[in-house]
């Protein structure tokens, strides 16, 4: 029998009809301008270095959040006056039609997307004649782009937009939010197929290839990111991504897997970490590491709502860590000493969760400093543009990351101090080694009341090793 | 049970002892030069456009000739009077390895790959120095690599490595045809899977999905380009990668499927093609279709050996179609006038075949030029590297890929031309229209006394009706 002929869902690609005029019409809102025009430019196709492989196409998420377009070498403008959306396509001449198929035409181009008019490339400069605009808002300060052959630079300003589009970004409409939990719900699914089919012997690319094979044949064709397949002690590497370990119950039968991927589709993804063990039994040092990031998880999880402050909910995940750690007797002395020093980041060294959308670490949720684009804060704010840091509102989505980590870098500078050496039981510490690290991460949806869990992958351990037990009988 | 618990095969990652060195002694060779040095800046990790995603690393081609190297960030140089070649890793400071794991130590890196010395980036001004190089053979002009901080300009050669590199690349080494055997088979695999798999109902997208799984559960982890999945018409558009269409049995029951894909491992690659219909069963005229273009290929296939001229086989190709385009009755008249015409084009209009490697269309198989860096010749050589102009010679890998393809633009240019028109029958040509188009290709290694054909997947009408019969049950 065909493994997989009848299991393939209507999820394929089809016509989206992305109401994106209303992503336009917020950034105008949010930018308080009513003249000028906003420009983007598209991504382009890519061949890799010195030879005609072309690179897999991925839209650039800005303008893909204007345009809905997933195509290669289109542009957008937006005129502040009329409302008017320009679709600005690459004409594509007869000769290359032979090679590249028939381009869609006006009328399926005005049909697929949400624009009002569609502009072949050669007519740009006649558009902006036509439009003749005060102001051009554009992302960034590169020249390269067909926009600065044809403004004068005075008209050009590269600061307005990017905050507002950043700003717009944060909260999501309802199709967006459609999109974004089904796409977690299929990248859910693909975790369970892997719960089910990790085994001893089994290399951690199978397991990587697996994890895309479930996601494509739901319809998610792309991944958010490079997935983290790691097992072992490579678990507490935060950016592990060789995943290329062979899983040998040799090294360690207690062995844990550290799974962090999530499928991408039409350009919106997720972001889902699961921990289990390979042999589907948690070791008793696995469980308890495991069941206190577990507990940090659902304290913030039962804290979600509009107004909540993220800084409370980073500082409550710590505290909590601390009181656990002391209690299984691994950090040793007073909490608030211990707080105070910051221990607890020899094993907890990442931000608590970020905002997920057209990018991984979406954009959109800073304070302060969004709308200044001059300066430190607007470095700051580009080299950090996902950090929360801002009460939660409804529709925003969020991960929700904690994690605890034996990563061999951060505990020899930590336990290095002969300061702090006091503070940590090592022989314990030592005994904990082997479980490696452990992160749990879901994809939230913050509601008027609360949060909507769009991650049903499971995550107890009582309901991780009742998945597991048809597929890893105990020895 | 688990559907793909028993089938993974032990072909996923392992630490290669590739014999790199002997490319660059024959690269040193081809150029002629005793002194001076090569060097060579391998792919950085990049990020997708203003966000923090990676994108999937992939070496640079020629670096990973010369070194092997499948990891960011590393350069190489490779001493002509000593033969001493150094490896030059990135330094990672403490800080990031506690993101990224531990590197490999300086002793690991010399186990794992065949270079002499390993230095660190931030002794290459230093390395150079001692080395103090008359000359400094690079690829290419741009001027933010490393080096140009630390040599003089009137130093750096940018005429004579790329020519004697893309020589080299040419004849593959036992190992590398070793390799390339490897990936052809396994993608040989992966198109049967296909071919037992497409049912009507499906979608290109899920087909070419399980292409890209059967080749990574089969330690095949990249594609050596971008999958071309192409049904009914569309197989008619030679750069068709959209892979968004549903197999619609409405639309023509006699659909063929032409699937143009190969794995990628350890950078090296394959390139195949195999057209067959959607039902398990050719109809009459996609049968005549596709036996004259396994008849070209055959013909190419009989004659393979050292001292083949290239262009030869493409003049006998286009003889057989032709001829066979009378047979049938499409084409109209007398063959030396439809050949000194060019008629043929109308059906099949790009190159035989072309070297496979490192890269799919690979370097090398060009006459004259190779070893001119100025002035036109080398603006076509770079524009057109991949063209095979020169007599076969063994240890030659190429694809053989005749096709024939109802292309609706190439049909209506051929066929607008009023004095044109009588050497077609548009009536007949109307009939086969439907057929879409048929492309067989297959990767070969040319031997002593003839050549390997590397790709096992059938082709025959017969075989591949066989094959299918077991999924596919006339109705």
């Amino acid at each position: 029998m065909p493994p997989h002929a009848t299991s393939f869902p209507s999820l394929g690609p089809s016509k989206l009809s992305i109401k994106t005029k209303q992503h336009c019409l917020n950034v105008k809102q949010l930018m308080g301008q009513e003249s000028g025009i906003i420009y983007l430019r598209g991504a382009l196709n890519i061949l890799r270095d010195d030879t005609d492989v072309e690179i897999k196409f991925r839209q650039e998420s800005n303008f893909f959040y204007l345009t809905g377009v997933n195509e290669p070498d289109f542009q957008f403008v937006f005129d502040f006056a009329s409302h008017v959306s320009y679709l600005i396509a690459p004409f594509i001449p007869e000769t290359e039609r032979m090679w590249k198929g028939e381009p869609d035409s006006v009328e399926e181009m005005l049909q697929k997307y949400d624009v009002d008019q569609i502009v072949y490339d050669d007519d740009l400069a006649r558009l902006i004649e036509a439009i003749n605009p005060s102001s051009v808002f554009v992302l960034d300060t590169t020249d390269t782009t067909p926009i600065s052959k044809v403004v004068p630079m005075d008209k050009i300003d590269i600061c307005m937009l990017k905050p507002a589009m950043y700003e717009s970004r944060l909260l999501k409409f309802p199709w967006e939010i459609q999109l974004i939990r089904k796409v977690t719900h299929l990248s859910s699914h693909a975790h369970i197929t892997l719960m089910r089919e990790v085994q001893f012997g089994k290399n951690e690319s199978e397991l990587q290839a697996l994890f895309e094979w479930e996601c494509a044949r739901n319809g998610a064709s792309y991944q958010s990111y490079l997935p983290i397949v790691a097992s072992g002690k490579h678990a507490a590497t935060l950016h592990y991504t060789h995943n290329n370990k062979w899983l040998n119950r040799k090294d360690n039968s207690d062995m844990l897997l550290l799974v962090d991927a999530g499928g991408e589709k039409n350009c919106y993804g997720t972001d889902i970490t699961r921990t289990y063990p390979v042999s589907g039994k948690f070791s008793a040092e696995a469980k308890t590491i495991y069941n206190i990031v577990l507990k940090m998880q659902q304290a913030v999880l039962d804290r979600l709502r509009p107004g909540t402050l993220w800084t409370e909910m980073q500082n409550l995940v710590i505290r909590i860590l601390c009181q656990e750690l002391i209690r299984i007797g691994i950090l040793v002395g007073d909490q608030e000493e211990i707080l105070k020093l910051g221990l607890t980041r020899a094993f907890y060294f990442h931000g608590l969760g970020h905002s997920v959308g057209l990018d991984v670490h979406d954009v959109g949720g800073r304070k302060a400093g969004v709308f200044n684009c001059l300066g430190d804060e607007e470095d700051n704010v580009a080299r950090s543009h996902f950090l929360l840091d801002r009460p939660l509102e409804a529709n925003m989505i969020i991960t929700v990351e904690p994690g605890l980590y034996f990563n061999d870098v951060s505990l020899k500078a930590w336990t290095g101090f002969p300061e702090l050496q006091k503070y940590f039981n090592l022989e314990l510490l030592q005994k904990y080694r082997k479980v490696g690290g452990v992160r749990i991460e879901d994809t939230v949806l913050i509601t008027e009341n609360g949060y909507e869990n769009l991650t049903i992958a499971p995550k107890t351990v009582d309901d991780i090793e009742a998945l597991m037990a048809a597929t890893h009988p105990r020895n």
